[in-house]
C-alpha cells in the first residue's frame, strides 16, 4: 500500500514540478512509508527514496523543493541556511493533502474503530462522579479511559465546567464542578494509528438554567451540518450550512470557529471546514463536525463527531448519542 | 515570574539584533507568555506583546526575524511568503535557549517531582507480569501507569524487548516477552507541566546469556557521567567522558548515539551531551544522562536518569534504583 501512495505522490511531484520532497518523522512518513525512522526522507522523482540524518546534502541548489508541513522551523531554517535564495521552498501540503484527504476502506474501517473506541470512553465518563472533582483530575481520568478503550496515545482532552465551557480553547484547571454545571467534554487519541475526536456535554445532577434551550440549538445544527456533508459540495459551503442555521437561531456571534476539521493520521488535517476552504467533499473524506454555541461568562455547548462522507451523503462514524449526558444522579 | 522572563528575552533581542519574535503555541510561548492561546504572539524590543491569527501583519518587510524553533514548516513557508526575500528568518532557539537552560528552584522542585513520578511508575511496572505480553500491550500497561503516578501527558514510551532491545529508536511491536528476555524500558511525561525521562532495562525471570556482564559496564559509565557533570564543564566534555568510558570497556563501537540531551518543559531541549555541542554547563541546568551499549541482534543496555548540576555536581532527580530490574519471579 505505501508502495502505490509512493508512486501516487511521485506523479503529483512531476505534475507540480517539484524536484525533491523532504519529510521527517510525521503522519505524512507514516502515510507514505510506513516508518519512524529518525532523519529524513529525500523522495524525487526518479531514484530510490534516500533516508539521511541531513536532507541538505541531497538537495540540489536551485532545486524546487516540497517540506514535509510539520517539519520544525528550525530544522527548515537550516535547510535553507545552507542551500541560499536560490532553491525555492513551499509547502508539500498541497502535494501530500489530495492523497491522504481520501481515506481507503481499509483507514475508514481503522476511523470507526477509533471512533467507538471514544464512544466507549464517552459511556464510562459517564457512570463517574462528577461533582467534587477538579477539571484536572476529570481530565486524568478521561486519558485513562481512552488508554483503557485501546487507544496508544491520548492526543486531546479538554474539560471545561461552567463558566470555562463558554471558552472554546480552555485548558484543564483546578476548578470544582459542581451540581448544576454544564461540562464541555472533547476527548481524542491515537486508535491503531488513525484519530478519534468527540465533543459531548455532560450536566452535573440538573442543567445550568436555560441551557437545554441553547443545547438543542447545538443539536439541530450538528445534524443540519451533518446533513450537508456529501459529495461535490465544497468545505465551505458545508460551513456555510452551519453558520446559516446558527445565526437563524439568534446565536450567530457566538459560533466562533470553524465548522469541523479532517481527522485521520492526524488529530487537525484538511479539509478545514471553514468560510476559505473550497475543497470539493469526495467520498472517503473523513471530518469532523463540530458546531458549537459558546455565551461568554456563562456557559457554552459543543457537539462533535466525526463522519465520513459516503456516495449517499455522511456517515457518522461515533455512534454515541449526541443527548445531553446527566452525571451523579 | 513570566514578566521577568519576558523582559529577559527583550534584553536578548536587543542584544542579538532581533526585531521581532514570533512564537506560535510551544513550550517556549508557555515559558514567556505562560499561555496555550491559538494564534501567534509577536514580540518586539518594546511595546507590548500582541496576540493575532496572522503574524506577517506585524512584521515590517525588511526585518530581522527570530522563529519560534518549533513552529510548523507550513507555517513559516506563509510567513516568508508573504514577505518576501528581504526579511531575514532565523531560529529563535539562540535567544531563548540560555534563559529556558537556567531551571529556577521552582523549576527544579517541578522536575524533580516529575522524575519522582516517574520512578514510581517504574516500581509499579516492575511489579507486573511480563512473560507472555506483548510489548505493544506492556507500552499501554506503562502509559496508564503514567497518568496514575500524576503525569498530565505522556511523552514517551519505549519497550524494546530482546533482540529489539539493541534498536535504540525501536518502537513498541506484537513481539511476545518471553523468560529471559532482557526489555528496553524508557518512559516519560509532563508533569505540572515539566518532563520526567527514565530508562531503565528490565529481565523477565533471569537475564540473558552475558548480559550482566555488559550491563554492569553501562552502570560504571552511567556513574563516570554523571560525574562528570559539574560547573564550568561543557556538555562536549560530558560527552567525551562518557565516549571514553564505553571505549575504554571495549564496546565503544556500540554506543551510537548522545550521551544526553536537556529535559524540561520539552521532552528533548538543549543542551545537548553530543561532541559538538559547547554550552558551557551552569548550575540550574537539568538533562538526562542516558550512555548504552547495543549489541545488533542479540540485546541492548542503557540506563538513563534526569539530573540537574548544582554547585558542587550533578545531583539525581530520578531516585529509583539503577541495578537491574528482574521481573515475574
Amino acid at each position: 500500500m505505501s508502495h502505490d501512495r509512493m508512486e501516487r505522490v511521485r506523479a503529483r511531484m512531476i505534475e507540480h514540478e517539484v524536484d525533491v520532497l523532504v519529510l521527517r518523522p510525521s503522519s505524512n512518513l507514516r502515510y507514505l512509508a510506513d516508518s519512524a525512522r529518525h532523519g529524513f526522507l529525500v523522495i524525487t522523482p526518479d531514484g530510490p527514496p534516500a533516508h539521511v540524518p541531513d536532507a541538505s546534502s541531497l538537495i540540489p541548489v536551485g532545486a524546487r523543493v516540497a517540506i514535509d508541513p510539520q517539519m520544525p522551523a528550525h530544522e527548515l531554517l537550516s535547510i535553507q541556511e545552507r542551500l541560499g535564495p536560490q532553491t525555492l521552498f513551499a509547502s508539500a501540503e498541497p502535494l501530500l493533502a489530495p492523497l491522504r484527504m481520501r481515506k481507503s476502506d481499509a483507514e475508514i474501517a481503522a476511523m470507526e474503530r477509533a471512533a467507538i473506541a471514544a464512544d466507549r470512553a464517552v459511556a464510562m465518563a459517564a457512570e463517574l462522579r462528577w461533582s467534587g472533582t477538579t477539571e484536572r483530575e476529570m481530565a486524568r481520568l478521561l486519558r485513562l479511559l481512552l488508554l483503557e478503550t485501546g487507544h496508544d496515545e491520548v492526543t486531546l482532552v479538554t474539560v471545561a465546567a461552567g463558566e470555562h465551557s463558554a471558552a472554546p480553547y480552555h485548558r484543564p484547571t483546578e476548578r470544582v464542578i459542581n451540581p448544576g454545571d454544564a461540562v464541555l467534554v472533547n476527548i481524542g487519541g491515537r486508535h491503531e494509528g488513525y484519530c478519534s475526536d468527540i465533543t459531548r456535554m455532560f450536566v452535573v445532577a440538573e442543567p445550568p438554567e436555560d441551557f437545554e434551550a441553547m443545547y438543542s440549538v447545538v443539536l439541530a445544527v450538528h445534524s443540519a451540518a451533518c446533513e450537508a456533508v456529501r459529495p461535490g459540495v465544497t468545505a465551505a459551503e458545508i460551513d456555510e450550512v452551519c453558520r446559516t442555521a446558527i445565526a437563524a437561531s439568534g446565536y450567530g456571534l457566538f459560533f466562533v470557529h470553524r465548522t469541523g476539521h479532517g481527522v485521520g493520521l492526524d488529530q487537525f488535517e484538511p479539509p478545514y471546514l471553514t468560510s476559505e476552504d473550497q475543497t470539493v467533499i469526495e467520498p472517503g473524506m473523513t471530518m469532523s463536525v463540530q458546531p458549537a454555541i459558546y455565551l461568554p461568562g456563562l456557559y457554552g455547548a459543543r457537539i462533535e463527531d466525526v463522519v465520513v462522507c459516503t456516495d449517499i451523503g455522511a456517515r457518522r462514524l461515533n455512534q454515541s448519542p449526541r443527548l445531553l449526558i446527566v452525571t451523579d444522579r
